[in-house]
């Protein structure tokens, strides 16, 4: 017998919502923010075919519908609070659901995340997450704060994600060693959710980067309307990344590369010292890959050899390419 | 040239957000829900083939898309402040795009809603909406208030959207004069805000009615609980639908008909008064159709001709039927 709604969502999404005063069951959900603190809204929705193969390990696909969104609540400097989860699935499939669920819920417990509300329906695999956050007031960080003078960093390491598909496309041949470390950032990334909130008071301005390099920056530029200049050079890489830079691929995916889910930020000079000072305590790389300068002619110009501007292959991954 | 995301985004989805304090163009929206505040949130998906027709209206869809989520909001008793909106879509057709955001932001603004967040992206026609809301601490609506000895109550009439799903499913012929109607409550349903915060203080528990009066009087039976006894001829029917009540059909969609999104409520006995005045405040029908019992046997009982217990063909939609 097919298991009903109503039993699916009990069995596999009812989790204890310490931080919620009301949980999954009921009409809505309710939540309780706190004095003094601002929220933060943000929904994301993964198709089969388009984000993911359909046949992806459920587990991957649960932690990714939700880290995606954790990045974007860590771009504003907030903390993670609910998420909700509607899923569209071709058949009740308990098995495939206990997976997703344990993927999704090993990471929103590892972030504080209470899973508050969800909805399932039969259809064409689908995941639409939406998480709300929570930051104090006046101090998320925004896209719009970037100023001429400020320096460009970036956390870990860039276009790994994007190595891994080129890999999984056949347009790219590397060992299977090679391929476990990019494989992981891709199915698997880690928001940065620490750094996010490490940041208030900090950083001008940031941004997660799921689109590449060259466009999120662009993103903030655009906002701040300002322009940004990168030394390609200075372009965090992994091992692997390094080892096949000479390739036009390896370049496109470390500037152009999305699904990184690293954050992309600016701050003053002064702030060098403390900014290296996180990265020791964060144990997460912090790279100064450029500066903030007035705006004027293309929003990101990337410096490479010789000081000469790149040109730039395409300007980042879009939605309805 | 098609459009790109950005493009779009901006085109149709981007609106002044009054009640935010940044809306769409960041990584995330920032709202803020005010001191003594408890949120209230929701999500709902729907998908073309499951819950609408591909070539549905998009205005129509729009609208509805909204208005479930609303219903939701409107359940828990508070005020819906704040939607994220994910689309996917076979392709970026501008006019189907415009009508649809035409008929979401024209519900949004009837509710003082802001549209803080989205994300669109390509695939099989699907459309996923969370409803943030505000209410007073501790006022929030729930299914677990229900008490023995409560009155049942229903807003509006019963069962006419799931008629006019028969009659497009070619299962009951009407003529189109009485289908109009029923085709307004099915496609642009008006979700019961108003009525929902004006119970505040007043009911004891509620729900909206989605997957039918004795699903959904059922869920509030079993998270109070309790049980409920129903009296049919009691159940509040349009003029079409008495038209056509001695067909099983008929009966079936009143008792058991989904997608109407009226409110479903239990209140004390003392309440009856200021609920008849509630009514014709709102100019809305409310319609006392049975009473809460100690809990025992089936959660819901619908008594018909000479008090006998009905037999129910189907205690409602289940998503994975």
């Amino acid at each position: 017998m097919p298991l009903t709604e109503f039993e699916l969502i009990r069995r596999f999404f009812t989790y204890p919502s310490p931080g919620a005063v009301l949980g999954v069951g009921d009409d809505a959900a309710i939540v309780r923010a706190g004095r003094g603190r601002d929220l933060v809204i943000t929904t994301d929705m993964l198709l089969a075919g388009r984000h993911f193969r359909a046949d992806a390990d459920p587990g991957r696909l649960g932690h990714k519908a939700l880290a995606v969104n954790l990045s974007d609540i860590a771009a504003m400097g907030a903390v993670p609070r609910w998420a909700t989860l509607a899923l569209a699935l071709p058949r009740a499939d308990a098995r495939w659901l206990a997976a997703f669920s344990r993927g999704f819920m090993r990471l929103a417990r590892r972030h504080g995340v209470d899973l508050v509300g969800g909805d399932t329906t039969r259809g064409p695999l689908a995941v639409c997450v939406q998480v709300v956050g929570a930051v104090p007031v006046g101090q998320a960080l925004r896209r719009d704060g970037a100023r001429a003078g400020d320096d460009v960093w970036v956390s870990g390491t860039l276009g790994d994600a994007a190595l891994a598909l080129e890999c999984a496309r056949g347009r790219l041949r590397l060992t299977p060693r090679e391929r476990a470390p990019l494989n992981a950032r891709l199915d698997t990334p880690a928001p940065r959710v620490g750094l996010g909130v490490a940041l208030r008071g900090i950083a001008h301005s940031a941004i997660d980067v799921s689109d590449g390099l060259v466009a999120d920056l662009g993103h903030i530029c655009e906002r701040s309307k300002v322009s940004a200049v990168v030394e390609f050079a200075r372009v965090p890489a992994s091992a692997v990344m390094r080892r096949h830079l000479q390739r036009p691929a390896a370049r496109t995916a470390l500037l152009a590369g999305g699904d990184d889910y690293e954050l992309v930020f600016t701050a003053g000079r002064a702030q060098r010292a403390a900014l290296l000072r996180l990265a020791r305590r964060l144990r997460l790389k912090l790279t100064r890959i450029g500066s903030i300068v007035r705006r004027g002619g293309a929003p990101v110009t990337v410096l490479g050899a010789g000081g000469r501007p790149m040109r730039l292959p395409r300007t980042g991954f879009d939605h309805f390419d």
